[in-house]
């Protein structure tokens, strides 16, 4: 097409700075781009526009999920796809979500359309963070249909409106989300690239996380009732302290994690309130949330259960009380090795470090990984800060990526069959 | 005198409860008299009025402090006093001071002037709780010259009045403050009735405490330093986890304390916060307060060592790092032992069950310990519940209390010479 102009590395880091001035804080506090805010929807409208000054094929589904869509010599065989989100946290980085979206757009323009045997698609997936509705990953849970309408209907924001009525008052037709589900063959896979949110490969001093399998938190809510005593006036012998307790749970929790370290369990607490919180006063009451996150299941099950008989032990033991109540348990994602070999070769090719990984937080990935063959890429977030205004990758490490998700989608739209399933 | 009317034992207890009405929250949230307000000048007003009506001699001095004199035989020798506090905590008991007033105004009522040898007087002391100004026993600390004008002139409620200022605008004279100080022969002895304000009366099924220490606490403010990361994103081996450290320091003050107990030594963690307090988020910083109290000096400092110690290996051995600032080491106060006997012998006289015992919260009598010869009774607190509005001793624990009160007064009042002299 006469309109097309090559979308340079230069522009690939123009547009992430671009995107920053979409926000309803200013830059200095850091980018708020809440799920189907008008900055958000101002977002999707400057990638769109962006992909079709370069000759994309550009579509959004009845929820706002965008395709954009680079042609390859056959669209029948199921395209490979890429993607990521642009929505923010409150005050949050430049680079979580977007460094996907814009180095999936970047990577769609290094190739003339009809060059590469399959199309390329990339997906915006809409509403990937929590802030907004305490629910992630709403447009890859719609794409895969892992949807509760009955439930997602009673889901509101801060200010009362609901999910359906934020869609719909954005132009879309909420009605329609069960219908936005992907058809079977659409895709043959999936590969995200993202900034790593933690410190290993900073630590390690390695420029690309292969990861091959997503962290799935198991939560619990834990209750420890003592006594709200006069500190003073209470002798030793005679205390119910809710916060001794409490020490020696998460003292015990870490013990657990550590003893599952190797294979990549981990568990936290990191959320703890003591009542009534007062100098001289015994704390009668202390609640806190434990954190198991891994990928081995098995793992996980081993530090839950553990917590859940060091409290049965000491419920029976003393006279404080102890309430535990699981929050959540989630399935950790193992994604597709076929693909997370491919990324390795690329790397060993090019001579970039890099390194298998699993990924702690969860991503849009996880719910592909349901559907399709998938991996992620991981490049170094400095000092592992992220949903933060310090967010930051260099330069270098984002064309790094960008680079190799390049490759990545470029050698898997030429594989001839669907050979990436593992069980093949 | 011909006003003169008998102050009963329901009307002990019936003036406890009229005093429960002056409070600035409705009864059934406790009650809340902050020093120097409105309601704390009324419930003043009504106990000089009360005694006023039983002929007794009442006076304040230049801070609001009262003075209420059953006249002796010999006025020209040292008196004995009882006295307590009239101001509470907000939201707080029907008992704590208020017990000792009433009860040290009944004592006087139940003797015809210049029957006892020494005069006999009620001190009402001002602003014994910290609730307003964060400072206690003001009252008493300036009648015993604990005063330190320089740093009191700044020290301000939470609506910004100073001390000060509160002082002159309740009708009193703040410049004169130092000229309050008791005069060096004015009182004998020092006897103050109080409820306990913790469970060891009851525990034990004893009607009278003999209080012959008053523990003070040593306090620290410990800061744990770690790194906030992302609990998904993190392996245990990279971790900074400041509440791990947290936990280990709290189990730690608690078992040095328990080596203590013996002694009469506690040891508290009761006021603990976590940053940023996160479910998915490595504590980053864990900011807690340590009480220890004792009667014990040697024993205190043993805990406070061990403490020190363990912060000093802990910041040393990681990552993490600690600060341990002392916010107070205040001396403990032994009681008057030859007070405490002729205490105890009563008890015996009247086959009432008593017990030795330590004070673990403070009072004026502590600062009272500091002039002259000091002894505290204690009757128990209902399930130990202070500084709330479930506080509550009976009125049989309460008559029990002040008929011995009464009668510990009459004994010291018809000492011959000064004999309570410890050292003697």
């Amino acid at each position: 097409m006469s309109t097309l102009c090559h979308f340079s590395a230069d522009q690939l880091l123009s547009t992430i700075a671009q995107l920053a001035r979409f926000s309803d804080t200013p830059l200095h506090e850091g980018v708020t781009r809440f799920a189907y805010s008008e900055n958000d929807e101002l977002a999707h409208r400057y990638i769109i526009d962006l992909a079709t000054q370069q000759g994309l094929d550009c579509r959004q589904d009845a929820v706002g999920n965008v395709f954009i869509t680079l042609k390859g010599q056959d669209s029948s065989l199921p395209a490979i796809a890429t993607g990521s989100h642009l929505d923010t946290v409150p005050n949050g980085g430049q680079y979580d979500g977007i460094l996907g979206v814009v180095a999936g757009l970047y990577a769609l323009c290094q190739f003339k359309p009809k060059t590469l045997k399959r199309d390329l698609t990339l997906i915006i997936f809409r509403c990937e963070e929590s802030s907004r509705f305490g629910l992630s990953c709403v447009g890859s849970k719609i794409l895969t249909g892992h949807t509760d309408p009955e439930k997602w209907h009673t889901i509101t924001d801060s200010s009362g409106k609901t999910l359906y009525q934020v869609i719909d008052e954005a132009g879309y037709q909420s009605q329609q989300l069960t219908h936005c589900v992907l058809p079977q063959n659409a895709f043959a896979a999936f590969v995200e690239l993202h900034i790593e949110q933690g410190r290993c490969l900073e630590n390690a001093n390695v420029q690309i996380g292969v990861v091959n399998g997503i962290a799935a938190p198991t939560r619990f809510q834990v209750d420890v009732y003592g006594q709200a005593d006069h500190s003073g006036a209470t002798p030793m012998d005679q205390r119910q302290d809710a916060l001794v307790t409490a020490a020696h749970l998460i003292t015990t929790i870490n013990q657990l994690a550590n003893q599952e370290a190797h294979l990549g369990t981990v568990g936290t607490v990191g959320k703890l309130n003591v009542y009534p919180n007062a100098m001289n006063v015994i704390p009668g009451h202390v609640r806190f949330y434990v954190d198991i996150r891994g990928i081995d299941e098995a793992s996980i099950a081993r530090v839950a259960q553990g917590l859940t008989q060091t409290v049965n032990d000491l419920d029976q033991a003393a006279a404080i009380r102890i309430s535990l109540s699981q929050l959540a348990q989630e399935k950790p994602v193992r994604l597709n090795q076929t693909v997370c070999h491919i990324i390795s070769k690329l790397c060993d090719k090019h001579t970039i470090t890099y390194q298998p990984m699993l990924s702690g937080a969860g991503h849009d990935a996880m719910y592909m990984a349901t559907r399709l063959p998938t991996a992620m890429i991981f490049i170094p977030s400095k000092a592992g800060i992220s949903h933060h205004k310090e967010e930051y990758s260099s330069s270098e490490q984002i064309l790094v990526g960008a680079d190799l998700l390049t490759q990545t989608l470029a050698e898997l739209a030429n594989f001839k069959e669907n050979v990436l399933d593992d069980s093949n």
